[in-house]
């Protein structure tokens, strides 16, 4: 089940990855964006279950066990809700949101450390203004995400605080069904 | 030759790892420093070839190949130059500084990334008055960093722009120890 597949956002495009030697030095642009690294948004549809999530892979190198990927959830926007065998290292390093995992939201700012792991739900939501920023590590080796079945979502629904969170997303999707 | 230590600055106190899971949630204090993440500042003597570095591992976890460490070099210090056959990915996060790569001196600001390939010299400098700070991932398993021998200093010092870094650290230890 180890494929060297994705995150966060639980669609991977195609868009090909170089793993020869990056360039030793890459600097930073505005708008958290580097030279030399693709900038890949996540191609929404109706049945998406992420929005406005981009991902740009700032690490994935000959010699090196794990990635480095900058992950940005527009203002308002959120990553899918998943889990899986791999586990993730995340560092915020832009803007605030909340983020669930396992049973528990914490709010989030730039530097917090979030670890998530193995077969742990997990989702970030960026705040209502604002780009969420993360940095994730992860093996590159690793399995695909799992989305929840309708029972566990269910379950997850009734935790304390969870279910008025996830609830939040399934209302905003409705309204803008509503005004297209 | 593989083992688990260390980095930038080539000494490791022992300072015991915590290899199980860590909290979820460990939120950013002020002056980048972390709740439940250990301050190690490297500890000087009259030989040292690094000056004025911390580390603060941040993460180091089942499951995960890589760590992922925050160095710390304040205004005016400077890590070890070495190399050793495991990569490092970086990406500055505090400060400004310069660093060595190979025979290439750069200028280095917020969120640039640096690749540092196999076997390549790298030494990182502070500005003269502000702390220069970084993330690295690095593999755990690695090997040990070797510290260049006089024919290699000759040699890299001989390349252009390398002499002038190198021998500013030497002029400023002379300085220092001057005026002991």
């Amino acid at each position: 089940m180890i494929t060297d597949l994705e995150g966060f956002a639980s669609r991977d495009h195609g868009l090909a990855m170089d793993s020869e030697q990056q360039p030793t030095f890459r600097p930073s642009r505005d708008g958290f964006r580097w030279d030399g690294v693709a900038h890949q948004p996540y191609k929404q549809d109706g049945g998406a279950p992420f929005k406005d999530v981009s991902r740009q892979v700032l690490f994935h190198e000959d010699g090196l066990a794990c990635e480095l990927r900058y992950f940005e959830v527009d203002g308002g926007g959120y990553s899918t809700l998943e889990r899986h065998q791999h586990a993730h290292a995340v560092m915020v390093i832009r803007g605030h949101g909340e983020c669930l995992v396992g049973g528990e939201i914490r709010s989030v700012k730039p530097l917090d450390l979030v670890s998530i792991a193995s077969w742990t739900w997990h989702q970030f939501r960026a705040s209502e203004h604002e780009p969420l920023g993360f940095l994730c590590m992860v093996n590159i080796a690793r399995d695909r995400p799992q989305l929840p079945t309708e029972q566990e979502m269910a379950q997850l629904k009734a935790l304390p605080g969870v279910g008025r969170f996830l609830e939040k997303h399934e209302r905003k999707a409705r309204r803008s069904a509503l005004s297209v």
